[in-house]
């Protein structure tokens, strides 16, 4: 059973078939963000704080960090991001004990979160490009992580789903010649959106299969880019996921303040049978409490206005 | 590509693997539903005829027709359900366009189903069970009709999914020395509650898988069944449904005047490349009509609401 291991200094999250799903918390992020990146620049990491808090709160397995500004003052990435990188992670890791998964497409930057991330974080990513593959699989190894692999090359990305195994294939074994075993490789088999391709669900669901069955890789995405474009996005997010989990996927890059994807997950995990007596889910569905009792937390609180909807 | 038949009059319905999934409505059923029970065996069809409508409404491409009351009267349903499900169908038809299921444990409620029947209806159902495959498909055969094929035996539901599958498989043969072709057999691989069987959701999955791929069956199932004795059923009704449909099923017998299951098998005909041109989904979605303006129909309604909320 293909298990890939995540630590923090006090916890362990493992990535597998016979686990619940993996979520990896996206919201510590700049890019599309404006107000993030300025804040960041100006370093000021009271949003970084809110969403780490608030992520955890929600039920993040991992957080992902990526410290992707590119500076006013400063347009080299080279230099500006490996110090924020190295920032962002030591407050995070201040406020939540989850672990991390270090994103940036810097290697620096990479290297810089290694250094100073605690446990075994999770790196994101590698590619298939020759130049990437070269700088991230000794750093992987080098510090014995577990690492993203996208299944894009130095052609870019394919819509042709073979070509995209093939790609991931290539990863794992050049990974291989590096000692990295299948196992510290997560597969994300890119999920283009719907509304650009009519096939990019199917081809998802093919691709996980794949992976699973010839690989024996766990797998990850971006959730949320299948339903880009289109209205009522929660609903087709909410519904993807269910089924790339039915597929076989073990974890995907979200944002786990979104109640309906976060129930979606859940109930995905009862039906696999990777909730143990149903006891997460009951924990998340408890009746809404009655006016003046003390209230217990976000997640209660979610569920009992889910609850009285139903 | 296997492709099921079923007609009413004027409408054609195709459950398949490369159709949006088929949506069977179940609440014209008396079983649990005692105020519906004392309706019908006092002559009163009005609940049928609201659930009827509100059912085709809600976007329902056929409606199941159970009329399996025990009367207080005379509790013989060999002499009740025939005259009274032939009452019922010739009044749904009456109202609503869609094909129906003609659904009994009845043999002579089923052929009184068949004789008043217009187009081509489904008939639920046929099981493994010696007796029943004499009485049912001879009938099958005589109106050309398809049939659901709920996998249990003369031993009952095995918990087994092998059972389970082989008792199909049996099914499928025998319906073959009839001169049945596999196309007209839609499979219920039979759902227990998760809240019982802790693997029921995966043995649903594989089941389907296999009996897709082995046999080059339809499948169905009672959807509802999964989630029985557990809270916030819907949401996991509406993860069920978008896993099972990513497994290869192709029909259910559910409620589509519930929401939050409509809206994800809405996503999952998305996302299987099902709905062309994402047409369903945006007319589902269509933003909420502003203050004034006429409203649409009851479907532009329940859009808007779930979109103020998202």
């Amino acid at each position: 059973m293909t298990r890939t291991i995540v630590e923090s200094k006090s916890k362990t999250a493992i990535i597998g078939f016979d686990q619940p799903f993996c979520v990896i918390g996206e919201r510590i992020n700049p890019t599309g963000r404006k107000k993030l990146a300025a804040e960041l620049e100006a370093g000021d990491f009271s949003t970084v704080q809110a969403d780490a808090l608030a992520q955890v709160a929600a039920g993040a397995t991992m957080l992902d960090i990526n410290a992707g500004v590119v500076y006013n003052s400063n347009p080299n990435p080279n230099e500006t991001e490996p110090p924020l990188m190295r920032e962002v992670i030591k407050l995070v890791q201040s406020l939540v004990d989850v672990p991390l998964c270090i994103d940036s497409s810097v290697p620096a930057a990479l290297e810089a979160g290694l250094e100073v991330c605690e446990g075994r974080p999770l790196l994101n990513s590698v590619t298939g490009e020759e130049e990437r593959l070269e700088a991230i699989l000794p750093l992987v190894k080098k510090y014995n992580v577990p690492v993203v692999a996208i299944s894009n090359d130095d052609s870019g990305i394919s819509e042709d789903p073979e070509v995209r195994f093939q790609v991931a294939k290539k990863i794992v074994e050049r990974a291989a010649d590096y000692g990295i075993p299948a196992h510290d490789i997560v597969v994300d088999p890119l999920v283009m959106p719907i509304g650009a391709m009519a096939t990019a669900g199917l081809q998802v669901f093919e691709l996980v299969r794949r992976l699973r069955n010839e690989l024996g890789v766990n797998t990850t995405c971006g959730a949320s880019n299948i339903s880009f474009g289109l209205p009522n996005r929660h609903a087709i997010n909410a519904a993807f996921l269910p089924m790339a989990i039915a597929s076989g996927m073990t974890s995907a890059i979200m944002n786990p303040t979104r109640e309906a994807e976060m129930m979606a997950v859940r109930a995905a995990n009862l039906l696999t049978n990777n909730d143990p007596n149903g006891a997460a889910w009951i924990q998340a569905n408890k009746p809404p409490l009655a006016e003046g009792e003390v209230e217990a937390g976000a997640r209660g609180r979610r569920a009992g206005r889910r609850r009285r909807r139903g």
